[in-house]
């Protein structure tokens, strides 16, 4: 576990504030009991160990107001809190309230019409995903944690996943918020339109920036007609170079109906085929590198099945391509579409593994690939390269297990030696550093080394402008001046 | 034309600026004779005359950087201007400098397979289009002025058009933006990622600010595969209450192939067939309203006239349209976008025009249609409501042609009048009373009534904390505080 990288804020009149909080929002809803704050104080990888005076947990928006108002009267600062699935440190607090927004999980509306859904920012993923369902229609944002993150989780860190490729980010699927201010106001950007050009883009400003500058309390989210017309494929090729041209080729003939292109080496199935019990391999030989492919289309007329295997017959006659199945029907699409989702947690039962969430220009991806992987395969002779991910945007997952038998925590102490290794390859490509989990904590110190001062200094005068007094999660996204 | 709504600002030393600016930038591109600087003060509808101590046209974004030190040091505004092609009054200057980008037109890069072209502020838009189609690519942005609009007034006003439907607005065309800020530095934010979550989202916050925030001088811009089969139709309806059923069933049926679909009613193609000498009646005979549908895949294998053919076979069974033409061919289909195209220009032969540029939410767009024109036509018999657009984004060209023979000068008095009527609707649904065409000076007093006070004061912090002197584009956007 990390000792704590930032201060813990001290509480002279912890008694008060308790008092007051528990007059506004209900005693049931303070939480004060060490057994009770607990799960609140840390997250997913374990490694940082907050405290926090109280966990509130409000009702709904006015009681999110009057909370802030109590902590900006007693200057105590306040990390809002989703289903605590962020992998950056980002939702951990270190002294102060710790506010979930779990008890504000209502869908407020749905506009079949407008094809859009209004829910509260606890809301969660998979909540949201059935209720769209139930409609005949899809809210397309889909990752690993989907069963317990939130809408307002999703939106402060402009979380991604697999569906990135066709519907965008969180920021993408976002019309409208509301968000509490510092100040303890509330902005009530509830907007339901597709156009809106009435003055500054305030809630992009609040999407992704993790919590620093206001607390994201409600939101009108975009849905899309769902596909009725699906076709997957499961490819074998020799190189992510071969992968890239494979990935043009559909990207400009398939169009919209691409909808997914995920990438991983052989090593990555290996470990899912060796640790997940119910994988099984999906082609008759190992290959160096696959891809998974998904078309689908709300046209249920299409026949992607066809554009399918057109566009791999004429991948497999150029040779960029050396097999590929095509899954017959829907329980063979899950089974290839399992093998991708069991790919990040199978990695733990292979040791120590230093991950990178990292992005570059899709036209750079194979590049960095061969690149990263030989660097690090140097530096450390048998170290895994297990890098995996939305291949078709350009971001990976750039993860690498330990030596087989090196002391595991000796391997983890390397962890920031890598960091600069990989970072700077990605830096030199005109890459992320964070192209889906966010800054939070863990990357804070990182983005003072590769983001452009210029804007660093724009963050901060935005953060100076909405939050003077530094209350909202304070110590996160940004690093300190140097 | 208005007289000046806003102080103009007097200059003391104007002789010493010009001779400073001219060091920096050369002579001759400081342009200060009232021939030269003409073109500069004024705009489209003329109804505005604008004053400049000087017109600067750098040539690079270190030439801009300069121009906006020397400002600060003198304490002059300045107001950025690309194609002048704005329709609220946003690119005039009142005093100090008007900086224009026209010479910073150059593409940088285009990486065909990122899909991305990264170009100067300068650059027009027609240029753009043309350099992606020769790469067999497409940048959707498409609307009037395209002929002369730049990237960078595209950019800064969040301009729209009639390919949002599928493409979004200027806003979810551009990965990444070079600025300079008002402190004379430059933020180089020219990401070219489709992914990327190192803190703040600045990008979207210069985006629609209208040059009052930093003056955008280079952009990267998403492109697109090359539609390769199109079907374009033209349908007669009774009602926007039947094209709204309409436009649901092709959401939902065509999915992204839907990338057009827009509405009038049949004054509006009067007025096109009457003006437009090449215009041709497209249907057998006369229907209350219309819709023009496009259809569109970059894969060519697709048969989307037999899905247009079926969606309104459909249709047309159900009694929800009475007639239709599908476009045989790519001049047939040029002639029924040919005649929305001429629907702004031809209203103008029809005397005083009142303009309105609203939206809704798509569920509430023939809702408002029909409020909208009931109450104006109940306020003024006679007053002819020529309302088209965007549909199926819920942006409305709401305007209304005086009554025939009335005095045009008598009509346009009750401009405001008019906005009151319209805008109470539009607000009473959510709407917006700036869809597509931005602030600028026209709208800046009707946002204060009706837009949330907790968003002005957000924006008011912002603008002080980015430009604290107000030396860019002062006056505009921001209604002053009450």
């Amino acid at each position: 576990m990390h000792s704590s990288p930032i201060a813990v804020f001290q509480t002279d009149n912890a008694p008060a504030l308790v008092a007051r909080l528990q007059a506004a929002i209900g005693t049931s809803n303070v939480l004060t009991e060490d057994s009770d704050l607990a799960p609140y104080l840390t997250e997913g990888r374990n490694l940082f160990k907050g405290s926090a005076v109280a966990a509130v947990r409000p009702g709904n928006t006015g009681e999110v107001a009057a909370i802030i108002t109590i902590a900006r009267e007693f200057g105590v600062p306040v990390v809002a809190q989703g289903g605590n699935t962020g992998l950056v440190g980002g939702g951990v607090p270190f002294g102060g309230i710790v506010l979930s927004l779990n008890r504000m999980n209502r869908i407020l509306d749905i506009d079949a019409v407008n094809l859009t859904m209004t829910v509260e920012a606890g809301c969660v993923l998979q909540t949201i995903q059935e209720a769209a369902e139930a409609q005949d229609l899809l809210f397309p944002l889909s990752l690993g944690s989907e069963g317990s993150c939130t809408a307002g989780g999703n939106l402060a860190t402009n979380a991604g996943g697999t569906a990135v490729l066709r519907y965008g980010n969180t920021r993408e699927l976002a019309l409208g918020l509301e968000v509490v201010m510092a100040d303890g106001r509330t902005w009530n950007g509830l907007n339901r339109l597709r156009k809106d050009n009435t003055g500054y883009d305030l809630r992009n400003l609040f999407i992704g920036a993790e919590g620093t500058l206001g607390i994201i309390t409600a939101a009108v989210l975009k849905l899309f007609p769902k596909p009725k017309s699906t076709a997957t494929a499961w490819v074998g090729c020799r190189s992510a170079q071969d992968a890239l041209v494979l990935f043009n080729r559909f990207r400009r003939g398939a169009g919209d109906t691409l909808t997914a292109f995920e990438f991983m080496p052989h090593l990555v199935l290996e470990f899912v085929l060796k640790h997940a019990a119910d994988a099984v391999m999906p082609l008759g030989e190992a290959h160096a590198r696959y891809a998974l492919i998904e078309l689908s289309s709300p046209d249920g007329t299409l026949d992607l099945g066809a554009s399918m295997e057109t566009l791999l017959g004429e991948a497999y006659e150029a040779d960029l391509i050396q097999d590929a199945t095509i899954a017959a029907n829907e329980s063979q699409a899950k089974a290839l579409w399992y093998l991708r989702e069991r790919m990040s947690d199978t990695q733990s039962k292979e040791g120590g593994s230093i991950k990178h969430d990292v992005s570059v220009p899709v036209s750079k991806v194979a590049d960095f690939l061969d690149q990263a992987s030989a660097a690090c395969e140097a530096e450390m002779p048998g170290i895994r390269v297990v890098a995996f991910g939305h291949f078709g945007d350009g971001n990976i997952h750039f993860n690498l297990s330990q030596p087989i038998g090196m002391d595991k925590a000796a391997y983890l102490k390397k962890w920031e030696h890598f960091n600069r290794i990989v970072h700077d390859i990605v830096a030199g490509m005109g890459g992320s550093i964070s192209a889906e989990h966010g800054i939070g904590l863990i990357k804070r110190d990182e983005l003072a080394l590769y983001k452009d001062p210029v804007a660093l200094d724009i963050m901060r005068s935005i953060k100076q402008a909405l939050d003077p007094d530094g209350l909202l999660n304070p110590g996160k996204v940004l690093p300190d001046k140097t």
